[in-house]
């Protein structure tokens, strides 16, 4: 156990507690280790202020406070936890670096193109050239995915036991516009993500963030 | 020092020997650290096939090797470099995790708008909707080359010395999609990155394997 920490997080989410937040996957990992944590909910207006961009520099969600550190990206948040407490990473150093490896797969090579296409989905809609660039965006989501689904094969997780590297790509392999995308093979590995008790507290800890902000707002 | 790993690269590289390929910053590092490497060059046929594929699941470059592990992402790659030899990261535990931080930030923030802008300049320049949608692309680009100036501030590194973080980063700024956007601060950073003697000794390297692939064609 390590000194209580302290993230920040949408004090109303976009996502409407869906458990697609970026603070999500930091959530899910303080959760898988038992570590519990406060959290500071920002506004928008508040995460582009000095205050906040002094912790986070691109003004983004979530940051991590612990004693005297603070960190961003959901990554390194993520890691850092791995590194002080048992759970999310193997103890053998080869094995431990593979987990790292889909760490950052999961963040620089599959990512990417499945925020490429929802970014599309959200603000091209409605632009001409729309139904054009689609095809070839699903092709690249899909050829990752493919890559993946091959990789995984008949195992539970992609390397031996579930680590850090399965919570963020199945965290990534969620969002709305990968999940029509995803095989028989991918479906089953994100439900057993799911079904994991720290995915479900983490899940039930955002979604109250957000049904708190609903009735704020109803009031 | 540990066994003298190797790191596949590729054969003939798209980018002409100008440091772009992805095995650009794996060998920047080793060099940091000075680690004596082997290069296996593979073909682009070579990278899909499945002998390369057990390596990197992605079809991609670069894999490293060392003993029995083998391990695939550069960034993923640089951090085991940096975990197994002194000079990439910091030795205290919370400064060390600030520069993780940027590995990750160059990587899953600042890169993603970068490589998208690289991708339409590449496949769409020639579509109607090319010059409509540009402008959007550079303003996202230029919104996280702000906020990485801002932070970095007059300072000659993201946090105190160069580390890993610095290295991913200033790579990633180096791609053509990035260089026109680059504010004085940033251009200068870059060049700080470039002055460095490891800097110099892995373009070389890389750019001595584009030559001898050019001799080889012309032959």
């Amino acid at each position: 156990m390590i000194a209580r920490p302290t993230i920040r997080a949408f004090e109303s989410s976009p996502d409407r507690g869906r458990g697609l937040a970026r603070d999500f996957p930091v959530r899910w990992a303080l959760e898988e280790v038992g570590q519990p944590y406060d959290v500071h909910l920002v506004t928008f207006k508040e995460m582009k202020e000095p205050e906040h961009r002094a912790l986070q520099p691109f003004g983004q969600i979530p940051t991590y406070q612990e004693d005297d550190l603070s960190l961003f990206e959901s990554a390194a948040i993520i890691l850092r936890i791995a590194e002080t407490h048992p759970g999310l990473l193997p103890t053998d150093d080869n094995a431990r670096s593979r987990a790292i490896a889909w760490m950052f797969a999961a963040k620089a090579t599959v990512e990417p193109v499945i925020v490429e296409r929802e970014a599309a989905m959200l603000l091209e809609r409605d632009k001409p050239w729309f139904d054009a660039r689609m095809p070839n965006m699903e092709d690249r989501v899909r050829g990752r995915l493919t890559d993946l689904s091959n990789r995984l094969g008949q195992a539970d997780w992609l390397d031996s036991d579930f680590s850090a590297g399965d919570l963020l790509m199945i965290n990534v392999l969620r969002r709305p516009a990968a999940t029509p995308l995803l095989d028989e093979r991918l479906v089953a590995y994100v439900a057993r993500g799911e079904a994991r008790p720290a995915f479900k507290r983490a899940f039930e800890a955002q979604h109250d963030v957000f049904l708190a902000a609903s009735r704020e707002q109803a009031q």
